[in-house]
């Protein structure tokens, strides 16, 4: 068996770290599948996925500095939208993540959850999840 | 249902980007799937898979640039075969993208190449395609 | 059929980078699936998985120094418990990875290995291997 699924997100701000864990296990949930795999991927060039730490609320704000710095400033760059940070962002990032699935939940750590990296918001982005069955 | 694919590409140039889209919906067209996952590996360790946007010529620019000033130069660093900013531009990147399948079409965003990011060429680089179906 | 496996690596000194291709690929023939995909996939956020070479000994010296580089000191940090480039690395490279199998094997290039890169030890690591059939 296999599923696809649809969730729309709205992000605020132009860069926004956004933890969609819950919606993610909630379909998992809904599926009814045991144990497979979840490939989730995002159909955008200019927000990434990034799966870490939940409980420290400066990691989100680290996460932030630390990827606008390594990727430099628009002007530094040639494209004509001149976003071109945010596609670097969301290149290094990656806009697919795969998770097992064992027992209907997703088998992440105690301390991890998935994160939506909006790196050229305010946008409604979409995200895609696959499911396949063992 | 699964099926294993090898795709070769020739290279051109020391740093290159290349849009292996078009080549990888033909073998998933030709397997008949309609539904599942394809995962895309590369068996190299100076060249890595990139899914960006593919609309702005400018982009392939300013990401060969990016990558280069983010990974540093060969005297920067030890390896034998002077090649480390390849090996690192590869491992930040990722050999392996994992990409939903649905109606026998890859569900990329409208904006969303595959591509062959080569940092060590030029070179007849192996990709190697493997398809899940549901 | 699908198969969940856990393996358990201690890891030695603050950084560090580990090759698991043998344990990974034992666990593979154990399992007995001759073609499909096997998924790595880390339940941590201070460590990180990557596809790299396997013969240069100066590659692990030169990632090591990279990628402490590229991710900065705890200093330009705010997080709370003060391992941040450790949250970043572990970031960049990611947490999953999804590699072919065939007859049996893992279908990994002559030159490539799984490495475990440790960010924030020495700890007790563990990785979960998901594996699908075809």
């Amino acid at each position: 068996m296999g599923a696809m699924y649809t969730m729309y997100i709205q992000t605020e701000g132009h860069i926004q770290m956004l933890d969609i864990t819950k919606e993610v296990q909630r379909l998992v949930t809904e599926s009814g599948m045991a144990s497979g795999i979840c490939v989730v991927f995002l159909p955008h060039t200019t927000a990434g996925l990034l799966i870490t730490e939940n409980r420290d609320p400066y990691v989100a704000v680290d996460f932030t500095n630390a990827v606008r710095k390594l990727c430099g400033e628009e002007k530094d760059y040639h494209n004509l939208e001149g976003n071109f940070p945010a596609h670097l962002s969301a290149g290094l990032l990656g806009v697919s993540q795969t998770i097992p699935v064992e027992d209907g939940k997703l088998a992440l750590g105690t301390w991890q959850s998935i994160y939506l990296m909006e790196f050229d918001g305010s946008r409604k982005r979409k995200v895609r999840l696959k499911l396949m069955e063992d």
